[in-house]
């Protein structure tokens, strides 16, 4: 949903953060999403360094930038966006579900740049780098455990924000094999059945129709059609030379 | 949306899984959601260990149980849904972006167990675990960088199946001030723009109307009026006093 230009133009600042892992966290999940700018507000410097160095750092996180104060961090940002756990902060901001919030950012990412903040690993953000956003969002979690590694909130935001509400029009389904492919398994499926004796035991024309409806019913995908025709093909073969030895035994 | 019964009726199953980080990162976010079933298959022995042993190990981990086989994690499931990276794997089973099969696997907790296979960090869920799988999920990522870190594909997926289209219902606006406080900020602004002589330069009755929406599209919370009001408050003193001076040394 969102173009390559709105992708660009979201500013992801991670602000005091400590653990260099969760650094690198939200840097994988920026590359997995298409996300480009990754800013970093004081970090605790060998956090940074660290992450920086670690092995598979991505370009991105090489071209992450530093900055001293949230200020600069969002400065060119048309829209500042704080990310908490907390649900009634005294309600200083507007607090906005994810799922709603990130409807919003996406309209904004069309006209100018987003930035969206996240606190520190312990702490979340405090009231000086909230004091930078124009209102907040927060992932629902449940009441009892509101607070979420670092890495994985930045993920789930990433994620809201690419996700296609219309996504089930793209699946890709296993292709279905012909009616004709279809059928001759039904048959054979009935040949067997009726050589070992269990059809036999009912009214032939309905057990016919059960049956058809049974291996419709099934689903079998088309690459494995050939397989079931094989399986049934031999075990066919088996029943045949089996009777006919049966009955060369009698002979 | 989802009942206490069918976050309870999910399982999250990790098949090989190296790192000790990626399960307690995936038990953190089952915490985070209100999910609470977390099975382990064949984990190298120490990772499983160290997880659980470390420090804020949640309650969930420490119940976390241990499976030989994938069978044996998966037999009470009446639905088991794989988890992949790679979008075309020959197509040996039906492929839904994760919007879509979030949706499905949503409906089938309603009915009865349901488990979410997830492979190893490097190579993902082998052949033989995908065997087990009715169908499979895929986070959509970009081409160029499909694989994800472990733990915030759980995170992701978990809080695709939590998620509540309808949250901006929700959203926990900052209260509004009364109209007649902002009347009150508007009028206290006339006056200030009339001592400075902003408005004399200007057709007084059309500026008051402009001045009067301006004020309005601020959005002003509620709890910061008084604020906004005590800081005009003090710039008409100044403005009155001043002019009050400057008066006087003309007498």
């Amino acid at each position: 949903l969102l173009t390559p230009a709105q992708l660009s133009r979201l500013r992801v600042v991670l602000c005091s953060t400590r653990n260099p892992l969760n650094i690198g966290a939200a840097a994988r999940a920026m590359t997995n999403f298409g996300f480009r700018e990754l800013r970093i507000v004081t970090p605790y410097a060998p956090a940074f360094r660290e992450a920086r160095s670690a092995v598979g750092a991505s370009h991105l996180l090489a071209n992450a930038k530093q900055y001293d104060t949230v200020a600069e961090a969002v400065a060119d940002g048309t829209l500042v966006v704080g990310t908490t756990a907390v649900r009634k902060r005294q309600l200083q901001h507007s607090l906005r579900r994810l799922e709603d919030g990130a409807r919003l950012i996406r309209k904004r990412l069309s006209a100018g740049p987003v930035a969206l903040l996240f606190g520190s690993e312990k702490f979340g953000l405090t009231n000086e780098e909230l004091s930078h956003a124009n209102w907040l969002i927060r992932i629902p979690t449940v009441e009892a455990n509101i607070s979420m590694n670092l890495g994985q909130a930045v993920a789930i935001c990433l994620y809201e924000l690419i996700r296609d509400p219309k996504a089930a029009r793209l699946v890709e389904k296993a292709q279905s094999p012909s009616a004709a492919e279809i059928d001759r398994v039904t048959s054979m499926l009935l040949e067997a059945l009726s050589l070992s004796g269990f059809l036999g035991r009912r009214h032939v024309a309905d057990s016919k129709q059960r049956i058809r409806r049974l291996v419709r019913r099934l689903g079998i995908p088309a690459r494995d059609s050939t397989i079931w025709l094989g399986m049934l093909r031999q075990i066919l073969w088996k029943l045949n030379s089996d009777s006919n030895n049966v009955l060369g035994a009698r002979d």
